[in-house]
């Protein structure tokens, strides 16, 4: 490969509009999923409504994402910061039990992203050369990218690209199609992130596997570019780009999916996904390592690892699996106990992270890695900038 | 800009399930409106029900696409070979007037755009080194590129990414993509289109410009490759890669949308756009002769014109702006005429049929055009190669 460096750099995030702590987000939860029941059973006595919200919330508890893993998380939804069920946009479950069917969703998510690219790009006067908008969680054309080149009349100056529906590995096809852009002689490629999973939850579905997913995921908004090392603007630090890597784990299509359906989308995870990840990890870095020359034993030697967060547990045992001390997992660590799993915008947090502490040494090597259906494993080998 | 050399090669098509003519369409059209407004009005009289079949027919025949401009079109539904409602997948039309919500659709754009590329790559033994995935009809991960990848244990060889949700004119962005893949290294990238616009009808929506939709709108899967010239195995001829451009006009943003609602995914559309799309194509084309070194001029007397046919007279309607001879149009006619607007899969269409055009010299530029929300116009210029 004949990569020039490309640095990664320029990241801002954008809080969505709620923060709110987990032990106030797993309660509303457990309500949700009571009144989701109570209006499809239509309990008659007092008795059978509270056994219902006894049960629901006995179920979440067991199987949430606790507090002690993921402290808090954000949204950009109202409706989670009450339970008046009238009053809900989305989650108005005596009607739907499921909340809204997929199209107040997209408005919603139109609304939200909208916002996000204006208010990201409001003191910018530059215009990007190519806007690459990533997300798996809201579908919606013109996008927020479109219409904020529309509005501010780029329309000559900027290409708009979808990186849509790779789910949460998706920012490392995005810094791969900005770096092939970047290539072939673009200036600067601008990266967002908008990603609403909280949107998607549907109460109605009580599985063991639905309840890791509506406690783990949040909603996060993220932006970073991507420009040719020593050109452009002086850029103060940054992730040099150094390899990347993607495989699809033979056998495994089965162990994760992730399309549109009747209320929003919806996620399936099997209890193996990990086991899955294990197995092939090893081989995967070895590969990834070989193409900068370098081996696995000194990736877990002397970098970092920004790790996706795609279960509660996944940071933890690939640190185990690999012998990785706490220090190199921190960054990782902080942003899924912060923000919980923001799917797409998730490992861009890490990279903010990791470059904005100063303890960190510039040269120092990180090793992102991600997962998402297929199964795939992406990975991309980054050097802090000096 | 610094492009090497890109060549287009290796075009194939795989036509839907059922081909049918545009007169049998239209009846069967005119049928679901009527059955979706029975279903919703239940009318107890056969006069009544007789009223509302002649109302939808004659709107129908009124507002639909003509076999004039369109003769035929294809589609992956069995639905559309029958008016038994009973018996539909998705128009289940006495129960959802609207046809199924989206999961179905899902489920359905699964099974055939997963069965499209086990066909393509069933007598390949070469994994491509990158399959890019385009649609904006079917959101579903694992897509049928990741399950081609893992069933044909590809994992290590190939990478997929999915250019989802960017309408019409997404062969470009692609196309840019697939350039800047090679531009790093990779010898070949595969790019696969499985639209299936058909599924995404609403036949409760029954305004003008949802009329044109849905009598306009048809199913297309096509594939081809993108390598750098005289690189890899010999390509028997293609399209060199000369130029690319994709603009965002100026406050267009509610000319046209796309996006994911309750019952599949929903076009809007104002009678604007082609007035848009002729305000602002003489400095587009401008903008993009010059990348090459070329005049609008010179194109408009030398070149073939690809034109996406985003309306049914388009084509006509651009061809007669810009003073195009019958035959500069002739290819973009043919597809349209014989295959509707298959959303993105339109454009490599007429690529496809110019490159096997015996009567189309080698040397011969061609001038491709597609436009989608935003408003975006997109443009690429192509040359056949010797």
């Amino acid at each position: 490969m004949t990569h020039s460096p490309v640095l990664l750099h320029s990241f801002q995030s954008q809080p969505p509009k709620h923060h709110s702590g987990q032990g106030a987000i797993l309660e509303w939860i457990a309500a949700a999923h009571a009144q989701a029941e109570i209006t499809l059973q239509k309990p008659t006595t007092d008795e059978a409504r509270e056994a219902i919200t006894r049960k629901y919330r006995k179920l979440v508890m067991r199987f949430g994402c606790s507090t002690d893993r993921i402290r808090s998380r954000n949204s950009a939804l109202d409706d989670f910061t009450h339970t008046d069920w009238d009053r809900m946009r989305i989650f108005r479950l005596k009607e739907y039990p499921s909340g809204k069917p997929c199209g107040e969703r997209s408005r919603f998510f139109r609304e939200v992203s909208g916002l996000a690219f204006d208010q990201f790009y409001a003191e910018e006067a530059d215009p990007p050369p190519v806007l690459i908008h990533v997300t798996c969680t809201g579908y919606v054309s013109p996008s927020g990218a479109q219409r904020l080149v529309a509005k501010r009349d780029w329309g000559q100056s900027t290409e708009v690209i979808h990186a849509y529906h790779m789910g949460c590995y998706a920012s490392l096809p995005a810094i791969r199609m900005a770096a092939g852009f970047v290539e072939r002689g673009k200036a600067r490629v601008d990266i967002v992130h908008t990603e609403l999973c909280t949107l998607h939850m549907d109460p109605t579905q009580h599985l063991p596997e639905q309840l890791v997913v509506q406690t783990l995921f949040a909603d996060g908004v993220i932006r970073y570019s991507a420009s040719r090392m020593g050109e452009g603007p002086p850029v103060a630090n940054g992730l040099e780009l150094i390899a990347t890597r993607e495989e699809i784990v033979p056998n495994t299509e089965d162990a994760m999916s992730w399309m549109v359906s009747d209320f929003g989308m919806l996620m399936t995870l099997s209890r193996k996904v990990p086991d899955h990840i294990r197995a092939g990890l090893g081989a995967f870095l070895d590969r990834l390592a070989a193409t900068a020359g370098l081996t696995t034993a000194q990736l877990c030697e002397a970098a970092l690892f920004a790790i996706h967060p795609g279960g509660p547990r996944i940071i933890d045992e690939i640190a185990e699996h690999l012998g990785l001390r706490p220090e190199q997992i921190q960054a990782s660590n902080a942003i899924l106990g912060d923000f919980g799993n923001m799917s797409s915008a998730t490992l861009p947090h890490v990279w903010k992270a990791i470059l904005e502490d100063g303890a960190v040494q510039p040269g120092t090597l990180i090793v992102s890695l991600a997962f998402g259906p297929g199964l795939t494993i992406s990975g991309a080998l980054l050097r802090k900038s000096a």
